[in-house]
Parts: structure tokens; C-alpha cells; sequence
């Protein structure tokens, strides 16, 4: 038995369809997952007010299958530990799903102790559809994966991505790596996923908003490439929906960052 | 050029994600999904008001595919005739999309015409998911394949199905043929696609209620086929949840019923 006197320290892995929801972060103006997942908690540690860190916001509207959730428990929840999961999920809208809940060592962090993170945007090149478009971008002339490839493999690196962020207080630093860009595709689905140390706020819309006409055959890798080098968001072009994002999982290690790979797209189960 | 004065008659495939319905049908107390096409068919043809026919209603929070919708236009519509389906698709909410759009004969009608249908029920036996459990009914436990395969072989063909249906008339005939009762595995997901020629109210929501007891151990096929010749209701099980059923596709000939077969989930694109 741990000492009843000290927090306990979890960590949990949510996944939720953002589709109704202002984002992650507990906003003035809206319903958030943030807010909705602290409310059950409260109720799990008999009224207490937790606080959760996240490894970082996601937008409105963009979903997550692995977002990384941290709390200090000032106490022992009122359900059985192994069964927080369970009576999470029982007390959650369906839209928000606790997919693993586990202690953790005190100074775990889901945002401070994160490597890096995978992101995934959905394209759907089919027929109009009321279940994947739910979760995607319809767009039925991506077609041009060859010009895609190449795109992507410019972006990929230690960059400075100014011309793919925006709102950006000009101090900050827009340095961030992408390790690697994988292109799958299922069926009438493409998934680009997006494997880096930390993006910048709206990067990945903003960097598939201009792959997208790489993808429709409307510009070419070097155009891609100049809209980099410029450092200028009024180079790039527009932010893809929001309803295409996914962010997929957090890492801890470098090895679990390698290894991980899409078997499906991130609505297939 | 067709007889400006004449009757255009035309067929509609629809799909759509039931879960904010009150189901196809018109209802004097929510919003049902018959209202909103017909609200944008108005808008089509110059506000005249068309009425649609479909195969047949579908529950609250049931899905479809390929939902059959029929209806006479008074006029050409105010687009042209090709761009009727994308002009429908511009105007209806993402949650309902026209798949096609064609004109057909005088007399055929989307009920009256029809073979047969095919429905879809998916069990979903994976980890928690805000995204497919929108789409199916999450039993971890559904492992029993083998007698739910012999419980659905005792379901299938000519019976009186009176004790798999709700709110019947005394006086109403329940015989239904079932052609045939298909299991698709996809990863965790159990796909069940019943071929009839028509279906009795919440007939195969009642016949998934009894198929889930069979398929998580609880009973065997020969309690199912006693359920069946019972012909009482109180003999079956709960009725299973709407969320996991879809109508796939409404037949008006034997040949596409014969050569029907599900090749992915019905949110799989």
C-alpha cells in the first residue's frame, strides 16, 4: 500500500470525437473536453477539484484516439483503483473514452515528459458520406500521391515553420523537427501522419492545406518548399478543416516514437 | 427533351448518420431526416412542396446507406438535372448525403417496386472508441461465433417472426423471409447483414437482442429457434440498440439481391 497521505499521480490516455467540442483547453465560451473530463473526476474523488495537464491543446473540432491526460489525486478515488477506467467511461458522453488509466511516478508530466507526438489528417477521395466525412476531408481529386511524396519530404527535417503556424508572437521560436511524414492508404482514404518533437499551434492544418494541392496537382514540391522558405503564413496556403486531425499518440521514448506505425485509419476502430 | 408538362419522376439514394433523427419518417416532434430533404428539395423547385416516398421508415438514431427515396417533381429543378445531386449535397447538413441522383420510370416506387432489402447490424468487441462505438454496439464479450452462426442458420427462411417484433396488430401478418443472415469479421468488429424481403418493426433490432445472447455464450440455437416458434414476445431477448443498425441498400430486381455482400463496415467509407 502506498502512503494514504501522499498524491497519487495518474496517467490516462483519452481518445474523443472533437466534432462537438470548443477543444481540449477549459475555455469561457464553450464546452470542452477538458472541462467535461475534470467535472467526472471531481465526482470519482468525492467532490474534489482536479486538475488535469494535457501533452498539449488540440483545436476545436480535432479529435483525439491518444491524447495524454496527468492528475494528482489528493486522495484514493472512490471506486476501486483498477476500476477508474471503467467508472470514468461509465459517467463520460460517449465522445470521450478512457482508453487506459495507470499510476505513474510524481514527476510524470503528460506535456514536460513528452518526446514527441504523432498527428494523423484523414483525406476521403469517395463517394459523399455521411459516417467518414464525419472525421475527414473530402476532397475527390487528391489523386497526385507522387507530387504528395515529394512535398512531404521536403517538410521533413529541422525546419523553421513560420509560414505554417499562425497567431505566432514573433519572439517565439518556430523551430520544430518532423521525423518522418507517412502517406497510407485504405481504400478511398489517404492518412498523413505527421511524426515530430512538438508542432506549432494550427502546423499541421496549416502544412496539409498546402499539401492538399500538392495532393490535387495544383502546385509542385519546389513550390512547397519556397512557401517554407519564405517564413511567411501569407505564402502558405489556407488551413485545412479542422475535422480531418487527429492527434494519435504521445511519446515517452524515443523507441515507442520509431516504432509506431498506422495499421488503420484512426476512425476504424 | 422529355414533355415539359409531364411529371419528372426520380430515385434517390440516401445515407445518412441517424443519430441525431428522430428517425426517416416525418413526426409532429422532432426532426427527422424525410423533413430535411424535403425541406431542401423545396428550396430546388422553386418552393413548390415535393413529397418523398422512401423503402420504408427507419427507427430513431438507425442509419443508412442506401436508404430508396422516390418523388414526383412538378418541374426541371432550378439547377440542372445533373447537378441535382450536388446541388442537394451543398444545401443538406454533412449528417445526410444523396449518393445518386436518376430520373426513372412513371410508375416505379421506392417502396412498392422494391425486392428486398439488406440491413446491417455491427457489434463492436474493441477497446472504448468515441469513433466506431457511434456506429455499433460495443460488447467486449461477443466471442461465440459458431453458435451465433447456427442460431442465425435457424433464423433464416419463411417464419412467422411475431416474437421478434413490438407494438404488432393483432391482425397483421408476421410471416417474413429471411434469404439470408451473413457474419463479417473486421478486425474487432462484427458485421451482420440480413437479406428479406421486408422486415417486420424493430424486427431485426429484436432479432440482434436475442443474436447477442447467443453470440456472448448465454444461450444456444436451439433457444433461439424456441424464441422463434413461440411467437411470442416475451420469449426474446432486449431489444438491441439502434445506434449499431444501418439499412445498406434496397433491391428491385433478384439479381443485385443474390449477388449482394458486404465488403467493409458501413462506416468504413
Amino acid at each position: 500500500m502506498s502512503d494514504p497521505l501522499k498524491n497519487i499521480r495518474w496517467f490516462m490516455e483519452v481518445a474523443y470525437d472533437g466534432t462537438d467540442y470548443l477543444g481540449w483547453q477549459i475555455q469561457p465560451d464553450g464546452l470542452t473536453v477538458q472541462e467535461v473530463l475534470e467535472e467526472k473526476l471531481g465526482m470519482i474523488y468525492a467532490n474534489q477539484l482536479i486538475r488535469t495537464e494535457s501533452s498539449g491543446r488540440t483545436d476545436a473540432g480535432v479529435h483525439a484516439l491518444g491524447q495524454a491526460v496527468t492528475f494528482s489525486a489528493p486522495c484514493r478515488p472512490i471506486v476501486q483503483d483498477w476500476k477508474l477506467y471503467k467508472a470514468l467511461n461509465r459517467m463520460l458522453p460517449q465522445s470521450i473514452r478512457i482508453r487506459e488509466a495507470r499510476e505513474v511516478e510524481e514527476k510524470f508530466h503528460a506535456r514536460f515528459s513528452a518526446a514527441g507526438k504523432a498527428y494523423t489528417y484523414v483525406i476521403n477521395r469517395g463517394l459523399p458520406n455521411p459516417f467518414s466525412d464525419r472525421w475527414s476531408w473530402n476532397m475527390g481529386d487528391f489523386t497526385d500521391l507522387c507530387e504528395l511524396r515529394k512535398s512531404c519530404d521536403r517538410l521533413v527535417g529541422v525546419h523553421d515553420f513560420s509560414s505554417f503556424t499562425v497567431d505566432r508572437k514573433e519572439i517565439d521560436d518556430a523551430v520544430r523537427t518532423i521525423f518522418r511524414i507517412e502517406i497510407h492508404e485504405f481504400g478511398d482514404l489517404v492518412c498523413l501522419t505527421f511524426v515530430g518533437d512538438g508542432f506549432l499551434y494550427k502546423m499541421i492544418r496549416s502544412l496539409m492545406g498546402t499539401l492538399a494541392f500538392a495532393g490535387t496537382g495544383k502546385i509542385k514540391a519546389d513550390e512547397v518548399e519556397e512557401i517554407l522558405q519564405s517564413r511567411k503564413r501569407a505564402a502558405a496556403h489556407d488551413t485545412a478543416p479542422a475535422q480531418g486531425l487527429f492527434l494519435m499518440k504521445v511519446f515517452y521514448d524515443e523507441e515507442s516514437m520509431k516504432k509506431f506505425k498506422l495499421e488503420k485509419p484512426p476512425f476504424w476502430n
